[in-house]
């Protein structure tokens, strides 16, 4: 069955369509933190971040099918549901982010973010951190490409090293935050003499894909000045972090304790409707639609306001981000306290956890990652890897999971690490 | 309420968010071709490509509804929903487009068909036409832009006049495929000149938003040598013609009959649920897929499939290419029989009718159109303008427009064209 579908898919989708899993899963149902198979198994899902309030929830499926059978159009027209929406997800933004643009996909999201720094500082280079993922159009795949672009790698993008916790920058987790800054300037340098000039730097506040690092909430600061010395914007991507993942608070740029100037949002924001956005103040709002003008034809349009609104209801009413606290350091304390030859850190925010392995040397243990992710699958348990070395275990569950949910995750996790092969 | 809505609007969207018409309509419900307003007010929907159904069809809702309560995760997964509408999509065309990528907006798609240009050429120089639109990301916004970007208008990018039947290039109608021909070959030795290569031409087979000129098929062909002598591809966007709009065929290069590379389709693919993609050849897939890795979240989701599959369904089981040729030859007709002193042409294909206005000189009448799209407003009547001069009437009903819908606007029209002052 899988081999056919994976022949059909080749010759209906091309080469190289990425999918997860030596043998990968062919999922027919969802429900809250369950997931099913065609042979009626059910796996625990603890990776996927875009279900934020669970597979299906009732309340978001109804919210729209009752609004895509009563309107679905786009903000040429008025419309409450934008508006409404707009206004009860800026409050949960200080720092005078106060005005959004609603769009269909994070890339979007970050694509215009890009030109938001271009349009306040009349300068075009962007710097972002290497290993970094940051979305799928043109413009933003500059940002992480690992291929030599046709044409070249583009000079207005320079990437600078990602914090590590296990490998810190500098040499220790105390030099590092400074380290990390005197890159950015020296980035900056770069950019104002090769004519470019320094429009912002774009980052994901928990630094998600370069491996999710344990930082504490100040590591910024050093950047930060640096940035700000150089005129240049702070694009904080909270598509990973976003909408109370983290536990500690709804945004991950609020407990990291940096102020950015646009924040991007997306998948978890309407439970899986294509759906996202741009949040900033005015004056950098105004900059951007008098520079490039701007309308998206489904962005913000009747049914995926009422997904996101139903969404973020949801959070709320069911207490979401103070289960993602209390779960999260629940889970937390057990993955750390699990003993393993070749496990360098266990780090948490949230519901969002990293479990790296490295072998003695410190060389990244990415093929015994890889087999445990495998291995997991297979008893039932859903998870995947991250990082530079894809040697740290991700589990980023959606937001309902319960204690009970970590446990047998965690005991899973236990009994696949003592049959691993190292 | 109107007023209070838009100083809304303005402080929590921003300035400069395009809406339709002096007084905004504020629009509540949808059926069919239907709209209605907050205070119950009835609108004959003229204008709406993205209900390509017809507003909030049932069977659409109904597809999303169900599928929104089964499962919406993504492609990393196996899902037949994909399979099933790639499957089903890529019957509908010839010349060995056979493999489709997903992705939630034509933006995103347009985006992709730049890529594959480059990955199959390894250039880099892309060919438009002016006063065109291809959507809003920063790469394809580039083909579009009327201003200067921050930075400069970019080197790779030529833009060609496009063609128009009222002033046609060359100054004949028999003049304009060579002129235009010429043109692209000129600007293809530019690109050669400048070091970037050519890499493809992008187009929309109707030329929509450069004002729907009044063309015949085989108007592409000496386009097409000179694209095809060069080693260019031909990407083709079908966002506005697409699924059977132009009522004489399927798509807009079948009817202009030429023979493209990559095709984008779009806005009506699922009725206003965020669904977009890309169709091409396996070849091209391959060299995308091998020069740039893709992966897109919500692209392909099965609720999207759900809502395109339903699309498709309803389009073949009501009849509505068939009714986009009837209704449509019907109208024009109708359209082409009005006297009035600054009509210059009536002109259509299907359901998309463009109808120009011009004074005694041949000057633009811009001013009158956009106060006929003001009184026809006020009369319950949806409509817009297109063009290079926004002196085309746009009319572009839901599929479903009955020939009883056509005769309520075109009378409408044939009273406000009498009352309107000159």
């Amino acid at each position: 069955m899988s081999y056919n579908m994976l022949a059909r898919r080749q010759q209906l989708m091309g080469p190289n369509v990425p999918t997860f899993y030596e043998d990968p899963v062919h999922i027919v149902r969802g429900q809250g933190v369950w997931l099913w198979d065609t042979e009626g198994r059910r796996y625990l899902d603890c990776y996927n971040n875009v279900p934020h309030v669970g597979h299906c929830h009732p309340k978001v499926v109804k919210a729209i099918a009752q609004q895509a059978a009563m309107l679905n159009t786009h903000t040429r027209y008025l419309h409450d549901g934008i508006l409404d929406y707009i206004e009860r997800l800026t409050v949960k933004f200080q720092h005078g982010l106060n005005q959004a643009i609603m769009v269909c996909t994070g890339s979007e999201a970050n694509d215009i973010a890009l030109r938001m720094a271009q349009a306040m500082t009349g300068k075009t280079g962007i710097i972002a951190t290497d290993n970094t993922y940051h979305g799928n159009t043109t413009a933003v795949a500059q940002l992480s490409t690992r291929r030599p672009p046709i044409g070249g790698y583009p000079s207005h993008v320079r990437l600078v090293p990602a914090p590590d916790t296990v490998r810190p920058l500098g040499g220790s987790v105390q030099a590092q935050p400074q380290v990390f800054a005197d890159n950015i300037a020296a980035a900056i340098a770069e950019l104002e003499q090769a004519g470019h000039g320094f429009s912002g730097f774009m980052l994901c506040p928990t630094f998600a894909n370069e491996g999710f690092p344990a930082l504490l909430p100040g590591f910024l600061n050093p950047a930060v000045k640096v940035i700000r010395d150089a005129g240049g914007l702070i694009l904080c991507d909270e598509v990973q972090p976003g909408f109370g993942r983290i536990g500690a608070a709804w945004w991950g740029h609020e407990w990291l304790g940096f102020s950015p100037d646009v924040v991007t949002v997306g998948k978890p924001m309407a439970n899986g409707h294509p759906v996202a956005a741009v949040i900033s103040r005015p004056d950098i709002m105004g900059a951007f639609r008098d520079a490039f003008g701007y309308f998206n034809t489904f962005g913000g349009n009747p049914v995926s306001c009422a997904a996101a609104m139903a969404t973020l209801q949801v959070i709320e009413d069911e207490g979401l981000v103070e289960n993602a606290c209390d779960v999260g350091a629940y889970a937390l304390d057990r993955l750390q306290a699990i003993q393993h030859p070749l496990k360098a850190e266990a780090r948490g925010l949230g519901l969002f956890f990293g479990i790296e392995f490295v072998v003695d040397d410190g060389t990244p243990a990415t093929d015994f990652t890889a087999r445990v992710v495998e291995a997991m699958r297979h008893r039932g348990i859903l998870l995947n890897r991250i990082g530079r070395h894809m040697n740290t275990l991700k589990m980023r569950p959606p937001m309902p999971f319960s204690r009970d949910n970590a446990d047998m995750a965690i005991n899973a996790l236990e009994d696949v690490l003592k049959e691993t092969r190292i």
